[in-house]
């Protein structure tokens, strides 16, 4: 049976033997220590020259000098509890092995600059705070699956190879797809209309693409997407499932991610509160909220990332804005029939100044309508033609939104910046390693 | 609170309120029948005019005439249990609201061709054979996850963008990546390899993308693969995963998805023996096995479908055949010492004639090897830096595999083609709807 650190508190007294990489090491004349990861955790594993159980031979005692950083290794020792420390535990090590010797490892335990790290992104993963944003993200990932899943929902993946854009042709990557062209998704949305109507409750959840040539911390050109969509629910049930499944993944990575999270120096006082019924205000609400601040918005126009800042900063719960203008908002989404010119539409923005994390809404059911907006959008109404059967056979009520995976991550972890929330980041300019 | 059809069994004796699509119905005269759905299931209307509970009213009596097949509906009525069939229920219905009239239905209850129901693939999901193959989809996908993330692995997404091809450049998607070229991922197991460094067990999982210009019962252009890699495993132990894998996703089918695999018409006594130890063929004994049925077989050529019928048909259990010729397998895979030009490489064969589900195997650990094997697959070395630091910095024996999930599905279920196996299959001329 293989042991790993993860599983040392069942070995205590025990001799084991454990694989993995040199993270740390040092020697003070009588006594050497290794720091040994192996991907499940850290252990301070101890190598004290004697005969005894629990100390180290000669030959282990000089290997120990050879070893260099993230050289990896095989050490055989016994478990301890640490004297001090209840559940800490440490390795008498009885013998050491190096399986492979590192070279200079180009990543020290000092400061490095951004550019540096990126390109050496395979590496860097190997550090603490990356394995505790690895660990948050897996976690986030699997409470989004489980929460639908839990909810009767059905996962209906969407495709990448689409004939056309949902939201316009800009920022579109193209491909040439054998004698025809294809264009990368943007969202799985209009997909997810169509097998809502086969199952009811589904969701599709998968990597979406955008040609953005910008740089900002909150823009990935490659980044996961979760759209959930209901038939028959509106966009006051949309708005109520929204704050469920947010409070749900919070309060998941709370209980279950507590070290990843002190890891990453992440006050949760912050994320705690994350519960219950979260604010709504309408988009004229926050118009004039916005405009009290920052006298040059205009309203009617999308909100920036600072005028989303102003919201966000007076509330310790992520705040809804719902019935943004049609005008900024894509063609499929249903018009308030009481509010001419306003969408039954809703952004979720995140506390702490980070901004929208899911926006959806309510979709337009008239096949009338439709195809109008469609018109108006400039797009070709034959690529559509199967979106419009959804209005021809059994048109129904039905909302949903979308939910940035790698803005969750970056906004639970507490990240300044998106990059380090995925293992491998894609960015404009940036797509090795 | 909303009502479905799945939650019946909670509310015999009482009135509730269904939304749905009308499947199918029928009248004779005194009573009228409505078979309705609504994603979760499908449930009997009986239709009886009258003033007691459980009959209706004469308006939605006349109502009835005017429904179509796929009009959306809101019903509501009186939870009756089956008066013969334990466990089915019907509504006593009171009354009938068309919600919107569907225009005349392209898919009859009688047989179509594959064209047209490709070309209608967002109606043709709402079917019954359909639906069925999608909640064994989920299940599986559920499954897989599962039996990683209770194993101790962590999801580590790989990327879509790369900037070369791991297996050459044949057969991939190349794409304008803002002043650059990318290649849309056909694996993301050199990506694992490097996670695999940081956290020990990993697995990524996510579509993949092979332009073939084929069209075999076996290939979709985009598919999902779900690739775990464990640092520290050996060809053995990846056969002994790969075996427990199956094993866990078949028996979680079986007895989570009874229904769905009823209404497939699949025969689980095929399946029930997907248990325990599969049986392990050396290459050099499978080909002596397809040569006495193939005499044209070339002993190290890789296997034809035909070839892998012949080995599959002769077994209860998935057959894993091992140490493939070296020159047929990628760069990466690790030579045996024992046997020169054998590679530490192996396949899973499923069941039935299904065919190859799984590929994979141990990887070379040395630099020099892999810098050797670099040169001769013509890949350029600039591209593999990245990889290559994975053997400068702490080398590690380590083994993984992929599992095309389409494929799984195919087998499960029972399939004769793959193109039901995924909501939305892209296909060699096809990426519509």
């Amino acid at each position: 049976m293989r042991h790993y650190i993860s599983d040392l508190s069942q070995h205590v007294g025990q001799k084991i033997e454990l694989k993995g990489w040199a993270y740390n090491s040092r020697s003070s004349g009588k006594v050497k220590f290794l720091e040994l990861r192996d991907g499940t955790g850290m252990v301070s594993c101890v190598y004290y020259r004697g005969t005894e159980p629990g100390q180290c031979n000669e030959e282990s005692w000089n290997e120990f000098d050879k070893m260099t950083q993230e050289s990896s290794v095989k050490v055989v020792g016994i478990v301890k509890a640490h004297p001090k420390h209840a559940g800490v535990f440490e390795l008498g090590a009885e013998s050491l092995q190096i399986l492979s010797r590192a070279e200079e490892y180009p990543i020290s335990h000092k400061e490095h600059g951004t550019d540096f790290l990126m390109d050496n992104r395979h590496l860097w993963l190997r550090s603490k705070r990356q394995v505790a944003i690895l660990h948050v993200r897996h976690e986030i990932v699997k409470a989004i699956r489980d929460f639908f899943d839990g909810r009767g929902f059905t996962l209906t993946d969407a495709p990448i190879f689409t004939p056309s854009a949902c939201e316009g042709t800009s920022n579109l990557f193209e491909t040439q797809y054998f004698d025809e062209k294809a264009y990368l998704s943007q969202s799985g949305q209009l997909y997810m209309e169509a097998t809502a109507a086969a199952l009811g409750k589904v969701y599709c959840f998968g990597p979406t693409f955008r040609a953005e040539k910008s740089k900002t911390r909150r823009h990935l050109i490659e980044f996961w997407m979760v759209e959930p969509e209901v038939a028959f629910n509106d966009l006051y049930d949309n708005m109520e499932l929204a704050e469920q499944f947010i409070e749900y993944i919070v309060q998941r990575v709370l209980k279950n991610q507590p070290d990843a999270l002190k890891a990453l120096e992440r006050d949760t006082t912050k994320l705690a509160p994350i519960k219950g019924a979260f604010p709504r205000l309408h988009y004229d609400e926050a118009a004039i909220m916005i405009k009290k601040e920052n006298p040059e918005f205009i309203v009617g126009d999308d909100f920036g990332a600072p005028d989303e800042t102003i919201i966000s900063s007076k509330f310790e719960k992520p705040v809804f804005v719902h019935h943004f203008p049609s005008a900024i908002k894509a063609f499929y989404m249903k018009e308030d029939p009481k509010e001419p010119g306003k969408s039954m539409s809703c952004d979720l923005l995140a506390t702490e100044g980070y901004g929208e994390i899911i926006g959806g809404g309510q979709r337009e059911e008239s096949l009338e309508t439709i195809k109008r907006k469609i018109k108006e959008h400039d797009l070709k109404e034959k690529d559509f033609e199967w979106f419009m059967d959804l209005r021809r056979y059994g048109s129904f009520p039905h909302a949903g939104f979308g939910l940035g995976v790698e803005r969750a991550v970056a906004w639970i972890c507490g990240l300044p910046h998106i990059r380090e929330t995925i293992p491998f980041p894609r960015l404009y300019g940036r797509h090795y390693p």
